[in-house]
């Protein structure tokens, strides 16, 4: 067990960005609610796995919705209190501790800030080792832990609890409901015992992503290139070097899909790559060749700061570099790339590891 | 307290067809429900409203969704139990009896299913007097009565409970799940105590079918017209008789809307009648006037068996009579007409009492 303070809180939003592939909404919103939790109820506990109990009662905490409508639509925290105090009461059991269900933008920050109004522990873990967009695409699905009994809660004070049969229902439920709800909602999901945890959860995420943002936030202060650190903690490949030619965007049933196009500058001048997202970005190519697909990961740097940027902050003109990383080995089972690789997008490409299209593979 | 045999079920079954005003899904259906559920557990107990302890907590039960999914998509009886238990144990309390939410076709009758299994009685009234489209077209809405805590079944086993800032919310996150689920689903809603449910429902509208059912099945045998003995008892009035010359429907929404043209015969000859529905008859008027509109209820009969025939009934060449009922008092106040009179069906008509519009008002 160790406490976050501040400047913690700082480090992890940069490396949500990061591990969020562009995805998981805004981080900044994600951050200011968490610092403001401390600045209300002091730091905030966070433990590794191996310190909870195997019959302890854990519930991720995450804001379901499309990033753009987030941005408007500021959380003030209560939606996620309620939610949480709804499933304690359903579950009829106290919770121990929350953690995030995905390592990726405000979701990786919002447990933070229930966690501190709730008095409890945030487990250093997630359920995805970076963001997807949507609620079976998370390794307790692939372990066979399921979504709910979850709540959604709205900021008008709606509140719906689920019981469905798999976590597709939970998604397509809570997806059709989010969108009446106005976007974006709260939820309290996929409560689970602290052995399931173990055994299911990426552990120590949250920690990875202090670490990536501490080294951008020296490599910044020292005035040296952030990239190779950050490529040297994730294991990752840099992919391109550009500026933002042209952005589509648009948010459909619940998200926020589109393609950008980076024109190519330095080594990669005369290319051009095109990023395709939702929510997340999900694959990079050139006219020649696929460069990153997910499952693997894919953020976009600004090229001047090594700041991450998300797909809703990717505008016109910016300098960036694209980076891929490879996921998590529980990503990369044939169930695993079913529900969350090329093909479960619509991209009619096969899934194929980063290191392998970089030429670093092992093959 | 009266015992009700099979003969009651049918009975009550085709003046729920009526007083459903076509809609409310297939009154068969929920006839075979309740039949089979009185030949496996007996006779079942109808409650007078003043029978009910005003401490007592009544659930009313009723299906969701759009009539012609309805029929393709027969209820086990299994999910309405399942939505009834989980509002019990959410609300921490023994469910003294339980009610339609509408005295319209299938879900006058589900109730009845629903009391059988579980060993509770039915109480004779109802939340509308008559069928509706939406969650919060209620007396017990008007009356200030919340839909939730509510619960919503499907027949895959998924269930969701809602817990609104009011009933319009309710209405608007149950429809969009209802389309999620399959287009229906089994709901246990607006749970009240004995004494809301007194100064709020209808009362006796289940004794009220059963004695249009009785004087429509009295006329067929003893070979005389039933249609007079139904306008006595319903104070209604006949509006058109005439043969269905047109039909257009589809189902939008979780709703089934159209528009029905019957050719005039008889008295009728050379005027044709215009029906608007959406899951229920709304409004009828000729080329020249208005004949009667929501909330007064809209009936089409069989012009040979006296049988009522409900909106997913209605055939080509179908010969009918049309009558018109004046709806329950507590519809023609100004609150009750702004969520339920023509304009908000979107009908460019100003609401006039059916016997209004008859000639035969009092003015």
């Amino acid at each position: 067990m160790r406490l976050l303070d501040k400047q913690e809180i700082e480090d992890i939003a940069v490396g949500a960005a990061l591990l969020g592939t562009g995805g998981g909404g805004d981080p900044y919103i994600g951050k200011l609610m968490a610092l403001q939790a401390i600045e209300e109820y002091g730091p905030i506990k966070l433990l590794d796995p191996e310190e909870v109990p195997d019959d302890a009662m854990i519930v991720p905490s995450a804001m379901m919705g499309a990033p753009t409508v987030m941005i408007e639509k500021v959380p003030s925290g209560e939606e996620a209190v309620t939610a949480f105090q709804s499933l304690r009461d359903y579950l009829g059991e106290e919770i121990y501790a929350t953690m995030p269900i995905e390592a990726g933008g405000v979701n990786s920050l919002l447990p933070f800030a229930l966690a501190a109004r709730q008095g409890i522990p945030v487990v250093d873990c997630d359920g995805m080792g970076r963001a997807f967009p949507e609620l079976q695409m998370v390794t307790f699905y692939l372990d066979g832990l399921e979504a709910t009994p979850m709540v959604l809660s709205d900021e008008k004070g709606n509140g719906m609890l689920l019981n469905t049969i798999n976590s597709v229902w939970a998604e397509r439920l809570a997806r059709g409901a989010t969108i009446e709800m106005g976007g974006s909602v709260m939820l309290a999901i996929y409560p689970m015992k602290g052995k399931d945890l173990k055994r299911s959860a990426i552990r120590n995420s949250l920690s990875l992503e202090e670490k990536i943002g501490r080294s951008i936030r020296e490599a910044k202060a020292k005035n040296y290139d952030a990239i190779d650190e950050v490529l040297k903690i994730t294991s990752g490949f840099k992919l391109f070097q550009g500026k933002v030619k042209d952005i589509d965007r648009k948010t459909e049933t619940g998200f926020a899909r589109g393609t950008a196009i980076i024109e190519g500058i330095k080594d990669y001048k005369g290319q051009e790559l095109e990023l395709n997202f939702q929510n997340e970005h999900l694959l990079a190519k050139t006219e020649e060749k696929l460069l990153c697909v997910t499952p693997d990961l894919i953020a976009v740097l600004d090229a001047e700061t090594g700041m991450p940027i998300t797909t809703e902050g990717l505008r016109y003109g910016a300098r960036c570099i694209v980076i891929g990383m490879p996921c998590d080995p529980k990503w990369r089972t044939e169930k695993a790339i079913e529900i969350a690789g090329p093909s479960y997008f619509g991209y009619d490409v096969a899934y194929t590891p980063v290191e392998k299209l970089a030429g670093k593979g092992e093959e």
